[in-house]
Formats: structure tokens, sequence, C-alpha cells
């Protein structure tokens, strides 16, 4: 299991008027946190998707749980790795902690969609290429 | 069970670069669904916060399953309706629907938190009050 | 002068930590409210991009004058119309108010950008076709 | 004039449907960057806002030019000083670049608001501590 780690401080405009951050914000930060672990592997969408024909990784599912808030000027770090990816559908877990201590957990599930001109959508879920799924694993 | 209703275009700015709403704009939806689940009752936060000590009505889990993708000029109808809140915690149900087919739907777990002045974090659960349970539920 | 008008509450989602409307949801709200403009005299976007060859109306400048704070449950009404629309850049402003009471005003300037193959960007101004310059005006 | 820099990797979300970064986004981006001069000079708003009896720094007027669209994967930074805050309302000027290239320009117009007991309103614009000015701008 590899693991992606980003840092973040909680800023203003994450929060709401109860003082911690607005929780769809999470949700926000959980797709950033996917993209980076792409990105950090030199993966970087704008390339990638062209090349592999990826018409987009949508999502199917997304869950959180909501363990303590966190406010303004908190550092937090988003962890973020690739729990499985078993062919069309992957599970991508996300942690977020203030030092020792897990603030939110949640997970994405995601389909690998490829443009496909043969079917009415367009679009069709795909395997996700073995090579890709190394680079992001191992 | 009592369904709240409201009903949305989707607009350029709820959707991302692959030209379907980006998902966690929904999570947001779910939150105004929630809140204009009160309003319609007549129980509006500015109000009823105060007025009940109220610090908030955090989130402790959300989740939601994206059947299929929505994209501009859609035209959509959320309900929302309280399943269940038993005490502290309360699950409230979104469903977002174009004519007659369902294209996302999640929960939300929220619990009912009043000021404490005696807890060290200044706030604690609580149970809701049946007279605002029975004014969201029948 | 064509005025287009809606009404808005502000929800808790709107407000930041200082209980009042972020100001970049203003923003927000001003490209909402040029949509809605199109959508209102029946131009969705969705269809008229395509048959127009419009690849979009960006921004070339924005701006906004606060005046007085939004808050939580305030009932707003914005109002929105085309001060002028030379060729191929158009004025649009915008005037949010509570009652007879102004609370922001502020432009968008957009350009009228059609599909071209032919140029470097692939992208190019053009003016604003008069039939839907009409329709938005008179 | 102290300049303040921040790097940032244009992602997915911050993009629409055009495929480049929505407009907006820009203004969030202004505030979390005058957010980011004030913690770059160690004074934390969670901090400095009770200590210095801070009801907030809202604005009272922004705008941006767009030059040039930023797409996914661009690199930028955004620059940003105080460009002059004489008593009790200050400007700050803000500027994205790729590379030598500037996309973006605006400034932010906000006001010193500090809590006022005697106030109707409950706070009242005030100068701008000395000290503060002068660790922002020395």
């Amino acid at each position: 299991m590899k693991i992606f780690c980003q840092d973040r401080t909680i800023m203003f405009s994450d929060c709401d008027s109860a003082k911690i951050v607005f929780y769809p914000n999470f949700f926000l930060w959980f797709d950033i946190a996917t993209q980076n672990m792409f990105n950090e592997v030199g993966l970087f969408w704008g390339e990638m998707w062209p090349q592999y024909n990826i018409a987009g990784i949508p999502l199917v599912d997304a869950q959180a749980s909501f363990l303590s808030p966190l406010r303004m000027d908190d550092q937090v770090t988003i962890e973020t790795w690739v729990e499985n990816w078993d062919g069309k559908v992957g599970t991508i877990r996300h942690k977020i902690s203030k030092g020792r201590e897990i603030h939110v957990e949640g997970t994405e599930k995601r389909v690998w969609a490829v443009k496909a001109s043969e079917s009415v959508k367009g679009i069709k879920a795909a395997g996700i290429p073995s090579e890709i799924l190394a680079r992001l694993t191992s």
C-alpha cells in the first residue's frame, strides 16, 4: 500500500458560520487528493486522459465520517491511497488528521471511463491499465 | 413520512470539465435541502438556533451514490426527508431525480448540538426537541 | 433596458465564519444570474452554444461593490441586465437588494467567443448575434 | 513593498465545462492569498482577531481582470501585496502568473472592522494597527 500525503492549513474560506470546516469541502479535498495522487506519480490528468482515451474517472459512491471538527488555522494532513481497484471500479481511501488524531475518514468509489463512440452514451467503463495501477500502488 | 421537494436547474457553475455535475456539489445541495426542510416548516435557523440554544446540527456521516450523471440544463427535483431521528442523531435522506429516473441518493447523519458552557468543548449532543421533530415529520 | 429578476434566500452554506455571505459567492451568483438571463428568454446554453458555434462567454473583467453585508435567512432579489454589448465585448450589470436597500452592485465584462479551428487558440472573439442581443434587451 | 508569493497547481476542481478556471474561484484565491499574507508573518487570524478585537476584515470592493485563461495542470504563482492601507480601508493587490505571463490581476478593498458593543451594528471601522501594517509591508 502506497500512501500519498498532503498538508493543508485550514483557511477562513473553508469554514462555515459554526466556525468549523463546511462538510462538502471535505469531498472537494478528496477530489483534489485523488488528482494529486496521480500528479505525484507523474500522471497529470491533462496528459493522461487523452493518452489513455479517458473520458473521466467519475464517482459512483462517496462516503465520509466526520469524527471531530476542524477549525481555521488547524494544520492537517490528508493521506490518500488506492484501497483496491479490481478492474473497472476502484476504491480510494482518504484520512484527514491533525497531529495523531483522525478527524475525517472517507472513501470514493470511481469508475475508469473511456470514450466509446460505438456506445449510446459515448463512454463506457473499462479496466484501469495495469501500468497505471502499478504506479499508484507500488 | 413527510417529503420536502425542491426543483433545481443544473447550471454551468455546477458542472466540471467532464460536463457533468461536480460531485461535491451534491453534498452542498444536501446541506441546502436540509436547511430548506426547516425553512419550509417555518423553522428558520437564524431564529431557531438562538431560541433552542443550538450550536449547530453538524454532520457525523455523509454518503451518496451517483447512479447517473447530471448535465447543464437538466431539471431536477431534490426530495428530502427525515428517515429517523432517535434522540441525538438523525438520518436525513436525499434523492435527486430527473423525471422518473433517480440520479443521486444519499444520507446525512447529523447531531443535534446545543451550547454547553459546562463542557470543555462548549457544546454537547442533545435530543432533538419533540415539537421540532413533529414539524419535520408529520 | 430589460431587467431580469431572481429571488434567493441566503443559506447557511453561503455564509462564512463572520456570519455574512462569503464574498466570492456573489461572483458565483453573478455567473448564475447571467446564465438565468439567457434561460429566461429560452436561450439555454446547452442548445445555444453548439447552435451558434459558441466556445464560451468568458469573463475579461469582473467587479463588485459590497455596500452592506447579507446574512442567513435574508431574502434578496438579484436584478441583472445587459448594460451594453457593442460587438464582441458586453457588460452585464447585477444588483442585489434586500427590500429597497441595495447590498451589492457589480459588473461582468464578457467576450462572445466562438470556435475557430483556423486560430492557434481554437477560439476567437466574435460579435454577439443581433437576434440574441435583441432577445436579451428588448 | 513586500510581495507574498504562493504557488498553486490548477486542479480539475478549479475548472468549468469550458476547461478553464471558473472565474469566481479567482476571488476565492484572492481571499486565501490575503489570509496567507497574514499567516506568513505569523498573524494567524484565529489568534489575531480576538487579540485585536477584530470582527472581520470584510470587503467593500473587489475587481479582477482576466487577461488569459488558465487550465488544469498549469503551475501558477499568486503574488499578493498591500498596495496601500490609509487608515480604515486597505487595498490588497493580487497578480496570478504562469511563468512570465500575467493571467489575472485584481484588487480587494477591505475594511478593518472591530467589535463595538456601543454601535447598533455591533461593529465599526477602525484604523489598522500600525504594528500589523508594518509586518505586512516592511
